[in-house]
């Protein structure tokens, strides 16, 4: 019964995802969907890119939080676009809600949207919302052996940042490890060590997205 | 027309869950549900706990996961009954499963089970396990405002472990703010300052859990 029910929702979302890509693809925007663990360092790292690439582009941001508006006011407080999208209770984004959000912004004007997903390593893997990149971030205190436990996230992300990289003094992650093991269930997925604090590693994640979006803009 | 299912399925876990309660009872086992986002150190806490009560108290474990054996495997090495349990994608475990996983254990052998949830702060917190603690976790390295944003699990946690405690001087968290903001939504809940990796803390929540297991075995 269930199973059913997960299979005509997803059903919708597809076709609800494929029209955003048609309305991003003309209007020439490239959606970036940020997903992670609670406390992985999501908004940081959208914040600190955002930063490197607003002179450039023209920069929005959805921002998906089941309650509050935290994240949403340190965007803002950057001059940038920004909606709060809560979902009272549910653990995931639906491209229905990523449609309905786009009327928000003026598209013909946006480069860039980037969407902050609900802090969850399982449920937002199952919803395509029509973006151009999945970036999976996986910080470095969470544990070397998150992308073997919570492999359907991992194995769709195009990049994957090993977050706070600048604590790796302090836990016992094996980079390597999380690397090899990528390899098994994602060939194609780069990877990233970075600190949004200490900002290492920043500018290679930078470039990758650039390219990325100036293929879109083309 | 997905709120109603979501109903069915509430409502037929708190039929499972009530089945569980009786069967516990019945048989003097306190059942504990440890709940926190990947990599909070879930798996840690337990060992560090089941290490402090093996010689008093018969225990068993519920390793809930996704995919994998990892932590089941880390369990077994002690010489603890466990049971992994894998979700095969669903992002939390439900009554039905523990029911089913119960008649894996000799009940009236057992004092203690622990139950390990899937790593993700949203949706365990819906699902009734017929549980006699709540347990939630929140390490220090995934932020102060973690309350605020996944208020459900908080609200209904009877201890709230502020974990990796030892990591307080390398991430700016406010352990009061925590304090002040859970009070607003959960007024019973415990505040627990743990490092597993050093045991600060550990003893208190020992005794906390101590306290609740003497009470369902008399």
């Amino acid at each position: 019964m269930d199973i059913k029910v997960v299979r005509q929702i997803l059903e919708w979302n597809e076709d609800c995802s494929n029209e955003i890509k048609e309305s991003l693809n003309r209007n020439k925007v490239c959606l970036i969907n940020v997903m992670g663990s609670p406390g992985a360092g999501k908004t940081s790292l959208i914040i600190e890119l955002i930063k490197k690439l607003k002179d450039k582009y023209n920069i929005a941001v959805v921002e998906g939080d089941i309650a509050g508006q935290i994240d949403a006011e340190k965007i803002d407080s950057l001059g940038i676009s920004v909606v709060q999208l809560n979902t009272e209770g549910a653990c995931h984004i639906e491209a229905l809600s990523i449609r309905n959000i786009l009327g928000y912004f003026d598209l013909e004007e946006i480069d860039i949207i980037f969407i902050e997903n609900i802090g969850n390593l399982v449920c937002p893997a199952e919803f395509e919302l029509g973006e151009d990149l999945k970036v999976a971030i996986l910080s470095i205190p969470e544990g070397d052996d998150k992308t073997i436990k919570y492999p359907l996230l991992f194995s769709k992300a195009d990049a994957v940042v090993l977050n706070k990289y600048d604590m790796m003094d302090y836990f016992e992650f094996g980079d390597e490890k999380v690397e090899k093991h990528l390899k098994t269930i994602n060939s194609e997925a780069k990877i990233f060590r970075v600190s949004s604090k200490t900002g290492e590693g920043l500018n290679l994640l930078l470039n990758f997205i650039e390219d990325k979006v100036k293929t879109k803009l083309k």
